[in-house]
């Protein structure tokens, strides 16, 4: 497609410089002190929206962060397009890892580095400038609808009960979302389903006050000491997740669901080496691409308690905490496996602490379908501008929007992610390679094209 | 004695005043950013040293903190007290824990609410107070040195180095040292031996780089589950450390000793409501005042790894990191143990993870003699002081020149300490009880004296 191709060559450095301002902003959605960088963050979005030729664009509030709103609507009786995602990203702290600080985007290699180059910053831009594309190549085949939100990375607690209050505004044909990883560069994928999500922060509470460890060590249970033997419980000696119940959902794959899956290119010792560690961990009876697709697994987030600073301090701690999370895969429910999760580390509480939990947020998993006419426009859009057609995966992420949206507006979601799994998404040095981020927008306008074509059918 | 209580009531205030500028210096060893404030705090000791009258007061430079030494010597006929004590304090956090700042001395219900009040500020300046008394009074009845150092919060890591380089100086008949607690105000006691600590801190890596946990959850070990788990298994289901040789030179009490030191007075509900916990903890077969003075012990003294800032981030981390500290009874080694634990835990370390050990430092346990001249001339002062004999006890806590003393100069140490196990040593609102603080000023000088006159005969 010609005028693709002139376009991005003709502004291939304003494309970047954009994106750069975009990721200038530490939009930190857990952290309350970036509140005022969030909500300008919302505001930008909207003026770049506005600028491509959006319509009703409207940063609309919420009991949070507010949510982006865009549209233009050509002919009520083309398909409708709703794309979504989001401006928040990750805390980037551990500060002192990154290279570069993480909200200045530097090039290297033909990479940016920043905190949300690739979530989801530099992903969901590339909507925002393929449909300037097709709005200045006049060449928009449908119509398109922008929700650009700013708390996925802290559960889209406001989402749903703002998208129950616009299913009018809303209503689409399909959603397409820009935020999950294709295999490689050179073998473009399309992720066909997601995992849920379930958070939780566990406080444990031994003696009222930080005591002196030699003057009652050995005498007063030590939290750390007891949220370590129940943290280290929670796993058998497979590693299986040793809570009751909580493989009672799963839907165990077919032998011909798991061949296919095993199918993605894969080399252990790459794998390895790039994490820098000697041995993988996993559940007994599974293999990689299984552990980080297909199956539920739980992870420890984070852990403190007692003295953390520099040098030694004796001290028996009042309290030891942990942030928990759990992967979910088809057919779990977010709420379901929280309350098995509470049940579950109360009944292993012991007599001498106190356990307090806090469910943070969670999602539900989703499989998405592979014969609809939107996945279909995708695998031609993505085989046309690679020249390769895509391998369907199953994604490790959580999107709890996805679920959110078939729940409430019936509708599907195509997963065309241009992001690598090497891109440090969550930690120190993320990073988008520049030939991703044109690619993306060299094959979106693509998609809307088939899309429409075949919708037409 | 007259000429005491006339000198104490006719300075009380000014007593109390500077002790309060003294624990206004937030002389924290363990924290390079109070390098400064550490320092002034030795130029402010050594002054007051010399204000009492002391000579050849010198601040002695060392590697580290220095420490400030100090001399009153009437007659070589006469036997010579060394006088040990420590003007650093413990790190005041979690600085959100205190009712009143840490460094800005308040009194409430007769208690001085500080950090070092009791540990050990409050308690080495009764000395200091005391010298005064007697040299104001002309009651001084032997030669007299003081020792201040400024790193016992840290391991006292250049004590031996100075020790062993000055023997002349600090020769001496015994040492007294008032850094450990009496049962009560009503039940005045005297330790007869402390434990020996071995504080070590481990580090668990697992991938090279924090990682989303949906992306590798599952597949990667996760270096807080397994740093959990390692620790989860230093005791076992009796709660004896499960580290091989542990106890191997442990020297079991007779049933005699086990009988009087639980002669001491303790009621279990009230221990228990103290600390706020329903059930106490520690190891099978032996009681409270066993598990905390008699036998050796594991804790955890701090735990972190991973995102614990607000909120909720799905990281799986690249690290985890611990605290812990053995504390050892007699004829356990320091060097042996830290020795044993390393080799234990490295042995235990898991394929997919790497784990490295530091040892931070440690201290001997010592237990000291009961037949000795100075031990009879503590119990006497004591018991006309407080009108009642005291009872002898084992502590908890470590004091690593104790042993040092005994090796480098051969001698003995008496233990003359007038806190409380509920000063909150090493824990937020430390505090010590004015009660007490004039009672030490008032003892001390009983101790000389009977110490003079006991060794005399």
């Amino acid at each position: 497609m010609d005028h693709i191709k002139q376009f991005i060559d003709a502004n291939k450095q304003r494309l970047l410089d954009e994106l750069f301002e975009l990721l200038r902003f530490p939009s930190v959605s857990a952290d309350p002190k970036y509140k005022d960088d969030v909500l300008n963050t919302a505001q930008y979005v909207a003026k770049k929206l506005r600028e491509c030729g959006a319509d009703n664009v409207e940063v609309c509030p919420t009991a949070g962060y507010p949510i982006v709103y865009g549209e233009k609507l050509i002919d009520p009786a083309k398909p409708t397009v709703l794309v979504y995602g989001h401006y928040d990203v990750q805390p980037p702290d551990p500060l002192e890892l990154w290279h570069t600080p993480p909200f200045e985007p530097t090039v290297r290699d033909g990479k940016i580095f920043a905190r949300g180059a690739c979530d989801d910053k530099g992903q969901f831009y590339m909507h925002v400038k393929a449909f300037e594309l097709m709005m200045q190549t006049d060449t928009l085949p449908c119509n398109i609808k922008f929700m650009i939100e700013g708390e996925e990375e802290v559960g889209s607690n406001n989402l749903g009960i703002f998208v129950k209050a616009n299913k009018e505004r809303l209503k689409a044909d399909v959603v397409l979302i820009s935020d999950t990883s294709m295999i490689s560069m050179e073998t473009p994928s399309l992720e066909t389903g997601l995992r849920g999500l379930s958070y939780i922060e566990v406080e444990v509470t031994g003696p009222n006050r930080d005591l002196h460890s030699g003057v009652y060590g050995g005498a007063v249970a030590n939290p750390a000491t007891i949220l370590a033997k129940m943290i280290a419980s929670l796993h058998d000696e497979n590693n299986h997740i040793a809570i009751p119940g909580f493989y009672d959902d799963v839907i165990n794959l077919t032998d011909a669901e798991r061949k296919a899956i095993n199918q993605a290119p894969y080399n252990e010792q790459e794998y390895k080496d790039d994490l820098g560690v000697n041995e993988l961990w996993g559940e007994k009876g599974y293999s990689t691409i299984e552990r980080t697709g297909t199956r539920p697994t739980l992870e420890v987030n984070g852990i403190w308690g007692g003295y953390i600073g520099e040098g030694a301090k004796t001290v028996l701690p009042s309290k030891a905490n942990a942030k928990i999370s759990m992967r979910l895969v088809p057919n779990q429910s977010s709420d379901k496996i929280t309350e098995l999760f509470t049940k579950h580390f109360e009944s292993i509480a012991p007599p001498y602490i106190k356990v307090k939990i806090t469910p943070h947020h969670g999602g539900e998993p989703v499989v998405t379908p592979t014969d609809s006419v939107a996945f279909r426009a995708a695998e031609k859009a993505i085989t046309e501008s690679f020249g390769k057609a895509p391998i369907p995966t199953r994604g490790g992420g959580s999107i709890p929007i996805v679920a959110l949206f078939e729940a409430e507006l019936g509708i599907k979601t195509v997963l065309m992610g241009f992001g690598l799994d090497s891109d440090n998404l969550h930690s120190p040095n993320e990073k988008y390679d520049i030939f991703n981020y044109y690619k993306g927008i060299e094959t979106l306008p693509l998609f809307h094209k088939y899309f429409a074509e075949l919708s037409a059918k």
